[in-house]
């Protein structure tokens, strides 16, 4: 008898996040104020975040422990199943285990749920009672108005406006969850009434909407927060219950994965399962082959620079040292849009850049291919994210069973792909299109990032 | 800690499918043939389709053991979880304890996959390369196209003009999973040409798709069968599936429901969840109440005629003896498409018909309010269909609030929502319309059945 999916006995859920920091190799360099370009301080992010959220954001404890009201939240869904991937495994002829985090079964479809859920606990704990966000594929709004209805806060979502047209689905998702959506710019806020005025026909993009988010959260006084959902430190941190959770399911089958692949954006789902393993091998010895998957029109860790830069084009973020493509590169409209990021965690840079982890990246028509072959051998539609993913561990196998290695791989299903059918539809009528990135791009960059010595 | 969730040991699946038929009060009048009107013969429905399945849909046995090539399929998404609703019985105020089987994590989005699975492989032992159906909503083509690809078949829908067009998500995921899906009437099939031929214009229905594909099989020398989704014994048979697990699971933590809910729109959700323990408390003794729940815009159930009808709107099934609105109805466009549908089960109109079983209408205004609350407390988006059985479960438990009684509610959460987004979008924005019955159709219906004594 197969068994596809190993259970992990909700009792024995960890309790607690793993904060990678005591863990890297060395010290790594601080964020700076966008201002002065000095060290970052607790004060300095406090009109925007509450305490407990910037304590994480530094802290460099080991582990930080899950309050009992995160924990039942996190009942509610998790334990989430690992799979292995028998039939893909059989369709590929492959010697290689292909084991996968089924993340796609969390509410709103994605992994986004496991921070949303938290950053609404500790700003309700702080006193917050509204959470304002940016939101462009969908997901993370998502998440977020889930995690808010949870604890009983207000949560409102600024949309991209061309997603807001584009993807009435995601933006009626968001509204049954409870959240209010506004299609970005806007003119409930000074910035956003600005913008509008420059050009009236703006489709949005997301530095404009973190602009408006961010506006509401610092003027209202202190009862509204803003809340980011990738690329920061505790975001990482929330989402390592995924690979404690693996972890532990590897180990109930005496299984330990050689390659963990996860694709990556801001770098969130691959860091909450590749930095528990990170971890975990170090203290066994083991030798883990850590893969990062971005699409090749966004290729940040594979040809991005190495320097500090802002997180949004309006320069009112925090620096932070990480791979760029430049604060103000616009990526090729691609179905990805979690991976359409100039930048990423500074954590997974970091890693990446110290050779302790390694990244490649696919055009989407393999993606697709890929994930289209998956969904019939597995049944489950994987988001057009979690696709490179999937690329990346179908490539893996392959190598396998040209060499005869019997590798045990491990990638994470961050997602489905339920509200992502249009780009099903251009890939199986042949309609969508590859890109590369053009090196120009890379020259801009240079340009346009502040001048930081790291 | 609360246990939302419980599981079934993978190796207490249940390995046998339960068939209600030995149980019923007395015997069935058995189904007619459309021309003769004469008792169909097992001959009669071999053209359509494979004998393993036209035993079962005749068979007295009591269990039907299921196939370890069934078995292996199902264990891809099997056993799935029963979950207790605690955040909405908090919400709710109630005393009573709210239990659903969550039929949402199927391959495909909803329960129909139970027997797409088992149509798939009995026709493939059977040496049949092709199946072809009909498709409406689109969950039962999704899931008969998930079946065929499991087995290495050939997949044919016929998918409604209107849907076709107005539902372009689900046609996308039906071909994702390797289907070939046509518009009905197309142009490759006899009767489809003379539809066209008709009237150019139509936007099909799902009589004239059902046209379509059965001739497609009775043409096809022997290598095509048709396959349906709903209504006949087999497909009560299969989704028995359900039920079995939910009974093993209720026991597992001493309970045993009070009440038992399902939507009804051709009985296989409901019957799949119903059946088992309907047979289970007759042994015991036990007193269940069994809610079958139906739109009020199409409520063959509660007001519908007793009468031997056909299934489609040419007059081509057999008859069966059944609740039925008339062959001809046309029921208004509410957005639960599977719950549009003229007739019912003979199994669950006999067993309302005995009040062994009883039945509820709602309009779906009421059954989207109840699926907005579902969505926020418990994170699921319901399917349309799914929300009727929810409404009758908040209303039994609202029940138990006034009388102060901790009754068990046990409901099937047939299927999510996440292909039904403009339902939600017409609900929240205050657009969506409630149908009465119009007392009219129910002389038309009298008229139009054909008139032969039960």
């Amino acid at each position: 008898m197969r068994d596809y999916a190993i259970h992990l006995d909700p009792k024995k859920m960890p309790d607690y996040w793993y904060n990678i920091t005591p863990d890297l190799p060395g010290p790594m360099e601080p964020p700076l104020h966008p201002a002065t370009q000095q060290p970052l301080t607790a004060d300095d992010l406090s009109p925007i975040f509450p305490m407990p959220l910037i304590e994480q954001e530094m802290s460099t404890e080991p582990q930080i422990s899950i309050p009992g009201e995160i924990m039942d939240a996190y009942r509610l869904y998790r334990p989430t199943p690992l799979r292995r991937a028998y039939r893909l495994e059989q369709a590929l002829g492959t010697p290689a285990k292909i084991y996968y985090k089924n993340e796609s079964v969390c509410p709103g479809g994605s992994h986004k749920i496991n921070t949303g859920i938290a950053q609404a606990y500790f700003n309700k704990q702080f006193g917050i009672h509204e959470l304002t966000t940016e939101t462009g594929a969908g997901q993370w709004g998502t998440a977020l108005s889930i995690g808010c209805q949870m604890f009983g806060m207000h949560c409102t979502v600024y949309m991209v406006r061309v997603s807001y047209q584009q993807k009435p689905y995601r933006r009626t998702l968001i509204q049954t969850y409870g959240a209010n959506v506004l299609a970005s710019p806007s003119d409930t806020t000074e910035s956003g009434r600005a913008f509008l005025a420059d050009n009236p026909e703006t489709t949005g993009s997301l530095g404009m909407a973190i602009s408006e988010a961010v506006e509401v959260a610092v003027k209202s006084g202190g009862t509204t927060k803003y809340s980011l959902g990738s690329v920061l430190n505790h975001v990482m941190l929330h989402q390592s219950i995924i690979g404690l959770e693996a972890l532990a399911q590897m180990e109930s089958i005496g299984e330990y994965p050689d390659t963990v692949i996860g694709c990556c954006g801001g770098g969130s789902n691959f860091a909450g399962l590749a930095f528990p393993f990170y971890g975990d091998a170090k203290k066994r010895g083991a030798t883990v082959d850590f893969i990062a998957v971005e699409p090749t029109s966004c290729p940040t860790l594979t040809r991005g620079l190495y320097a500090y830069d802002y997180g949004d084009t309006a320069k009112t973020t925090p620096l932070l040292l990480q791979f760029t493509l430049g604060h103000n590169f616009l990526p090729p409209g691609i179905h990805a849009g979690g991976l359409r990021y100039h930048g990423v965690a500074q954590q997974v840079a970091y890693l990446v850049r110290n050779n302790e982890m390694r990244a490649v990246a696919y055009p989407q028509n393999p993606v697709f291919a890929a994930s289209v072959d998956f969904a019939r051998h597995e049944t489950i539609v994987p988001a057009p994210e979690t696709g490179h993913a999937i690329c990346a561990a179908v490539d893996e196998a392959l190598k396998c069973k040209e060499s005869g290695e019997a590798k045990t791989i491990l990638f994470n299903l961050s997602g489905h792909g339920h509200f992502d059918m249009t780009a099903y539809e251009a890939y199986l009528s042949g309609k969508l299109q590859d890109y590369e990135l053009d090196e120009e791009v890379l020259k801009k960059a240079e340009d346009a990032i502040p001048k930081v010595s790291a």
